[in-house]
Formats: C-alpha cells, sequence, structure tokens
C-alpha cells in the first residue's frame, strides 16, 4: 500500500495533527525558547545572529544555518541605508506571522488557502523617540495590515484563524522585557 | 577654515541637533509612516518587501535599494528552514532598535559607546497557538536582553538611553493593529 503525506497549503496536516496530540500528552513539548545574538555596527546599524532555540523537549540540532539579518536607518535617520530600520522589520515580521497563522491553521481546518499577499504599514511621530514630547509614545501608534486572501472561506473566518498569530499577540498585548545591562 | 563634522558612535551629531530643532520648529517633519509587502510562498514561508517611507513631510526618494527578508520555520514546527521565524525576527528587530537608540541617545549626550553586544530570548508556549488553552498567550510570555556595553557611562543611565527604543515601545506596550482581509 502505498500512502501520501495529507499536505494542505503546504502544511504537512498529518505532522500537525500528530504534534498536537504530542502535546497533549505531553505538555512540556510545547515549551519553545527562541534566541538572537546582536551585534552593533556603528551608528543605528546592527546585525543578529540567529541559530539556536529549545523546543520539544530539548535543544534543536536540526537548524544547520545561521540566519543573519541586519538593521540600519535611511539618511534622513542619519543612517547609512544598508538595511530596513528596526520598526519596518517588526512589519515584516508581523505581516509573515499572521500569513503564517492562517495557513497552518486553515490547513488544521481542511480550508484551502491559493494565494495570500499583504501590505503593513504603521505610523511613527519622532517627537516620541526624540524625547521631545512625553505624552507620544516613540513606537507605532498603530498598524493597518491588508491582506489578499484567494480561498473560498469568509474573510471572518479567515480574519480568526490569522489572529492565532504569536506576533499579533505580541504587539497587541504588552510582553514584558527585562534589560540588563552589564559592562 | 576646515570644518569637520561632529560624529559620535558613528551618529552625525550636528545633523541629529538640527533635526531635533527642525522638528520643534515644524512638527509635521516628525511623521513618519513604515510599509511593508509580503508574499506568502508556502506554508509558513513568506517574503517581505521594504523601500518607500514616509518622513520628513515627503515621501522617501533617497532609498535606493528595496530591502527583502524572509520568515520561515524549522521542521518541528512544519517549516523547510529556509529562514528565521517570525518571533526570532523580533528578537532581531528589538536588539537592534534597544542599541540604535541606546547608541543615538548617547551621541546627543556627548556620551561615548566603544562596543555593544547583546543576546536576547524569548519563551513560547504552543497550547497558546496552537489553540489547547485560552489561557496561554500566542506570543512571547516575555523576553531577556543582556546588552554588553563599553563605555565610560553608567548601566542606569545607558538602560534609561536604550528604552527610548520604538520597537521596546511596541512590544511592552499596546499597540493597536487592524486588520483588513479582502478576496
Amino acid at each position: 500500500m502505498i500512502t501520501t503525506a495529507n499536505i494542505k497549503n503546504g502544511v504537512n496536516v498529518d505532522q500537525l495533527v500528530e504534534t498536537i496530540g504530542a502535546v497533549q500528552e505531553n505538555p512540556e513539548l510545547a515549551k519553545f525558547e527562541f534566541r538572537s545574538k546582536n551585534n552593533w555596527i556603528e551608528g543605528g546599524h546592527c546585525v543578529s545572529s540567529i541559530k539556536s532555540f529549545y523546543g520539544v523537549g530539548a535543544e534543536d540540532t536540526s537548524r544547520q544555518e545561521i540566519f543573519t539579518m541586519e538593521c540600519d536607518h535611511p539618511n534622513v535617520l542619519l543612517g547609512k541605508d544598508e538595511a530596513a530600520t528596526p520598526p519596518e522589520v517588526v512589519l515584516h515580521a508581523l505581516g509573515s506571522c499572521l500569513t503564517g497563522a492562517m495557513v497552518y491553521h486553515a490547513a488544521a481546518n481542511g480550508i484551502e488557502i491559493e494565494g495570500a499577499e499583504s501590505s503593513l504599514k504603521g505610523g511613527v511621530d519622532l517627537h516620541g523617540f526624540l524625547g521631545l514630547d512625553a505624552e507620544v509614545r516613540k513606537g507605532f501608534d498603530g498598524i493597518k495590515v491588508r491582506i489578499k486572501v484567494k480561498s473560498n472561506s469568509s474573510v471572518e473566518q479567515l480574519e480568526n484563524l490569522a489572529k492565532f498569530s504569536p506576533v499579533f499577540d505580541m504587539i497587541t498585548n504588552p510582553t514584558p522585557v527585562s534589560i540588563e545591562i552589564v559592562k
């Protein structure tokens, strides 16, 4: 008997169901820790290296590549425009995470996604970052996301699936960040 | 007379002071809008393109390059591990932004930063994302950042400077995100 994997939207649904079952049997498997190392280059130009993580009850040994990513600032923000700014990188993470969450949960629910593309925008008022007005926040005052999806599912259902996104949760709800500075 | 630019920590302090002065004279110059376009590839694999932004009273025309960035997921999270996950990308943005904010504000205050490197980690419990426990959040339960700084300034002052970071604000405080799904 030949069996083929049950793939939907590029997601292996059999593996997804197995993962859910494994987590239900052993809740410790659900605990992940993600990490990044960041090195300052100059001004607002930095580079991050990402490889190791903990998950499924152990340190990962499968990832072969170190992913490196840079941030910089455009000339008007005193940089050399070598890479996207940190707020733009947040938009990248959010767009990817909303889409991935929608696609995974659609696969789990038997919903086909044929295509998805999104545009994101966020407004910043520099009075916050520059310390000129304590009433103005330093980060985005809000983010607008528009996702064009090719699917037979309803927009309401697709929106509910996208909202399983971990990054959407991190941005819309407060996430505690502890900072330790050492010399 | 030969004049040299006043550069500290890789930041042009003259340009920074001019920027602050310009914003104080014309508050509209402080309004920025950053953008990202995201395209789904398959499963949890996406690519973003970042170029245009609005700031200093006009659409930017200086940026020449389109910055592209991918997100994917490791094998245990049903991906092909082509790129970092969205939560890891958030750590990259946060580490870069805390460092950049510290460096810019140090420059403005005449504080020299000779070196900075940081490590970031964030914990996730998949019970949230998988929809197995509504009490467990989908995103990081918290982020720990350790920044090693070579500087004569105090750790307290450096921490206060880093906290001008826009991404730190976005993550620690709720940022409204509106999602519009279209077919």
